[in-house]
């Protein structure tokens, strides 16, 4: 049960989204324009891999079944794809500039002053952008701050993980941005 | 030296900001409602020092001297009452509420499993309402993504710390929302 009376029984962030809707438009304008926003030489599956990594490194059961729910619906994967990324990318037929990403997003999880110049050197060697390098350290800081607010307010969430992946292709086609926090 | 080109030599977190600008909008939008509306039951000051004690746990030396010189400017205090309060709040004459928010920052810190029934508990003891340890929470989660992007991008940071009292009352005065990337 929730530390709080969210005034309403909806699961993970969506509660205390719903409770505060005026933050809850602001980190959603934020996820719009990292995750979904098609703007962007990273797809949407590849910012939602990222996503669901660093949620899973922080042991977010609710954000990184969403989000790898969301991953699986763009890689038009099964849920073992995404699940073996999270416990061991580096044995998956990812590409190598992906794998890059996902290290650096690793080290933010752990803090930003974990990343270094040889991670970043290696990504750019393998092609990806100074704007992808940005956008991967601001997705797994966004992500380091979601989970931290889900599981900061002890947010329930549902277990059966089939709920998320029959969620992810409403959310796909919606996107963050407008997002009805009581739907 | 930042791990990409920022197109600016702007410091901390203005650099990022200014390269993206359409994140670094979301993110300011955020923290005006967090740290700077006035429609909140704690004050400016308070929520400053949250952010600027998590920042200090986070070693995010840019972070931690903006906001401790914000949370100086709206306590009317000098800089080594909140270097003190950052180095061990219990020994400082702040209030107990407060305190026990500051422990409740301290966990989501850590993550925000770290968050216990018993902390929260012992906060509405005090007096702290269900929305204050919402916005507690949520700053301090907002603070573990703002220190990872400052610091995962390796952006520079003034060293001479007066630099940061001197901007505060402007901070103050103009808030986050409205914030001119580039000055």
């Amino acid at each position: 049960m929730a530390y709080i009376d969210l005034q309403n029984d909806l699961p993970g962030i969506r509660g205390p989204m719903a409770y505060s809707p005026e933050t809850g438009k602001a980190l959603n304008e934020l996820a719009e324009i990292l995750l979904h926003d098609e703007n962007n030489t990273l797809t949407r599956g590849e910012r939602e891999l990222i996503g669901a990594f660093v949620s899973s490194e922080n042991d977010c059961f609710f954000c990184q079944n969403v989000h790898g729910a969301m991953a699986q619906y763009y890689f038009q994967s099964d849920m073992q794809f995404i699940d073996d990324i999270k416990k061991d990318y580096h044995s998956t037929p990812i590409s190598d500039k992906l794998k890059s990403l996902l290290t650096i997003a690793g080290s933010v999880q752990k803090g930003g002053k974990y990343v270094t110049t040889e991670q970043v050197d290696y990504a750019k060697s393998l092609g990806a952008t100074d704007k992808e390098v940005h956008d991967t350290v601001l997705i797994a800081a966004a992500f380091c701050m979601f989970n931290r607010y889900v599981d900061g307010l002890n947010t329930w969430a549902p277990q059966d993980r089939q709920v998320y992946v029959e969620r992810a292709k409403m959310r796909a086609e919606d996107g963050y941005a407008n997002m009805n926090l009581n739907k």
